[in-house]
């Protein structure tokens, strides 16, 4: 038996660059021998990709923000289940962009939906389960969604305006207070080279 | 502004003849001059309908219990945002094949989902919504599932097998203990005439 593999999670709004630096983290522990899964949420899976095409399409009758939470945990649980848990425990290392503090800092912050019943969807989906290191990438919300805009086209998140923005923002900073052992918060504001470099740093010190 | 609709739901495991009695009490329920709206669950609006497609699909990966339960109450949400509480708030009574006590029958007796959950899952989606009346056909699964193979091809539940069904059972009749005001047990073993019987003496007693 292997040890077990590492989760490392990217988190931020729109436009902070996480796609890119993604592939950064990955290259760095290949570089180091280690074995390496790249995946996103929601989605991972084949079931939760479908999950994932259900609750960012366009539907007439609207997406209630209960029902977007729990597709998003529904999607999380399945990922999990089928890919991050599998992945783990064969010894190998696993980079996601975007996980549970997205719901927390989305739906939480941003939706206005209870703390108890996201504490409570947590509890039934992660059980003890923890990222070793979440990268938080932290951009002004005006900054970031002009460069998602420059991008092409908005999803139904990418569209929200500043103010939803501002609550996401303000969120990851919250929980990165909250939890610093675990949380490294990186200015996405900076050049592409730069963010690079403040990355690899983090990584060599923490992992 | 007229008075709210009634929600009445129908429950009961495979080949209770749920699909049947629905009918009759539709029926009765316009011939007291009553605007009716039959839906069901999963599903009831076009978006509750997907999750349905994505929760009973035949995926490689499995979906393990906390996906579906997560899938199923995703598509309650749509369905109360989209169809059940605008219905209610027009006057019109609403009937509904399978609800919340299925949820709690098939995800929590059934596959062994913990209460907790459940509850949390429950406050966050119908928050004070009970239905006025729900209808529990009981009837002992080996008949049931007798019946459902009939009928045609069985799907993920209805492929389950009688340990599992008998779980369902009891979690369904533990209910209507606990809360006879509202639930109301018919014996669906009987031929279906007796049962439509039974049913319209209930509703003439509890409507």
């Amino acid at each position: 038996m292997s040890a077990p593999g590492r989760l490392i999670t990217l988190e931020g709004g729109e436009g902070a660059g996480k796609t890119t630096h993604a592939q950064t983290i990955c290259d760095w522990l290949t570089a180091r021998g280690r074995r390496v899964l790249r995946t996103r949420e929601p989605g991972g899976s084949p079931l939760a990709e479908a999950i994932r095409g259900v609750v960012l399409a366009d539907w007439a009758e609207g997406v209630d923000a209960p029902t977007e939470l729990l597709l998003i945990f529904a999607a999380r649980a399945a990922h999990l289940h089928a890919t991050v848990r599998p992945a783990l425990a064969q010894g190998c290392d696993v980079v996601c962009d975007r996980f549970i503090d997205a719901s927390w800092a989305y739906q939480g912050a941003g939706r206005g939906l209870p703390g108890a019943s996201l504490m409570a969807l947590q509890q039934l989906v992660l059980g003890d389960l923890k990222p070793n290191l979440t990268l938080i990438f932290d951009i002004a919300p005006e900054l970031g969604l002009a460069r998602a805009r420059h991008r092409g086209d908005l999803n139904r998140f990418e569209a929200e305006n500043v103010a939803f923005m501002q609550r996401v923002r303000q969120a990851y900073l919250d929980r990165a207070d909250d939890d610093p052992q675990r949380c490294a918060v990186v200015d996405a504001s900076q050049d592409l080279a730069q963010v690079a470099a403040d990355l690899t740093q983090i990584l060599e010190t923490r992992l």
